[in-house]
């Protein structure tokens, strides 16, 4: 089983950062071409989705949303302040699990992978193994 | 590792349809009776998840709940309009994993896996893997 | 492939429990030390999620939050009567995915596993594999 970690940077508050080229690259690198693959996000303000990918203003409009749904001014107890991006953490989950072909991501016609960031700007790290 | 592809015609602008029988058909058919089941969606405002399938009210109720949840008056920017659509499609996510054994779906005795249309109706696939 | 089943005994109506003990426990038991593990809910009213450990005002942030963002006063049709919890059940997702090194669980230094109690007190099980 081939596994690896990346990096990303993050530098807004909360922003959908597309890591669709790194995951591509990280398998390149590794020989992987066969398998499924997981991401996983070793962070509890952060999250991995994969979503729309041609438009840029789908995920700007994505984190307008979710800042909208998720509530900012509740008596929260947790001394840092940030337990709306803890939400949004569960919300979106840990990881992602995509499936590879002939050395390529399955994903359709206007997917890409989001790295989610919650509470940035940070940096921040993500797990693979392909299986 | 075994794999295929199933589709889904969806009729509504937001549903939850019972794709059960279609991943148990497409398991027979293949011969896989053991491993860990992966379903993959491949688009981007749809989703799968697994819910109470006893009570079809359920699914229409989940449905109504999103649609409150949902805000549907921000100034979004995506000119397709269907911004909530991605937005639901990431609070859902892409994939669902679920254990076979001895040539059954290891769910629980009211649980279905449920295919989300969240901007329909569509003609949609899904993809599976079982390792 | 390895494989296993544990209980989770909730008191509340809504609660995340730290299970990440349990779910080790579960791994040094069957003598599993390296893969990737899947933790599966069976329950349609509970989930599985990954989040801050540290500071246990956390998880109860978290349920405070999720009591907001859901709506309890919808025309639900649904006899039983907990829709609203139908819904944190799919919005939080059946199963997780954890990577296992060297015997331990490849979690961040903040992250424990809960088990997310959405219609308790009750008995519940979860499933899990390590391919």
């Amino acid at each position: 089983m081939q596994k690896g970690t990346f990096s990303v940077t993050t530098t807004k508050y909360m922003e959908l950062i597309d890591i669709t080229g790194m995951v591509e690259d990280e398998l390149h690198l590794a020989g992987v071409d066969e398998g499924v693959l997981v991401l996983f996000n070793p962070h509890t303000t952060a999250g991995i989705t994969i979503n729309e990918g041609a438009d840029p203003t789908v995920r700007t409009d994505v984190i307008m949303a979710l800042r909208e749904i998720i509530p900012f001014e509740l008596p929260f107890r947790h001394m840092e302040g940030n337990s709306p991006s803890h939400v949004l953490a569960s919300l979106f989950g840990a990881s992602e699990t995509i499936f590879l072909e002939n050395g390529r991501l399955q994903l359709g016609t206007w997917q890409k992978i989001y790295f989610c960031e919650f509470d940035g700007g940070r940096s921040r790290k993500v797990h693979w193994r392909c299986i």
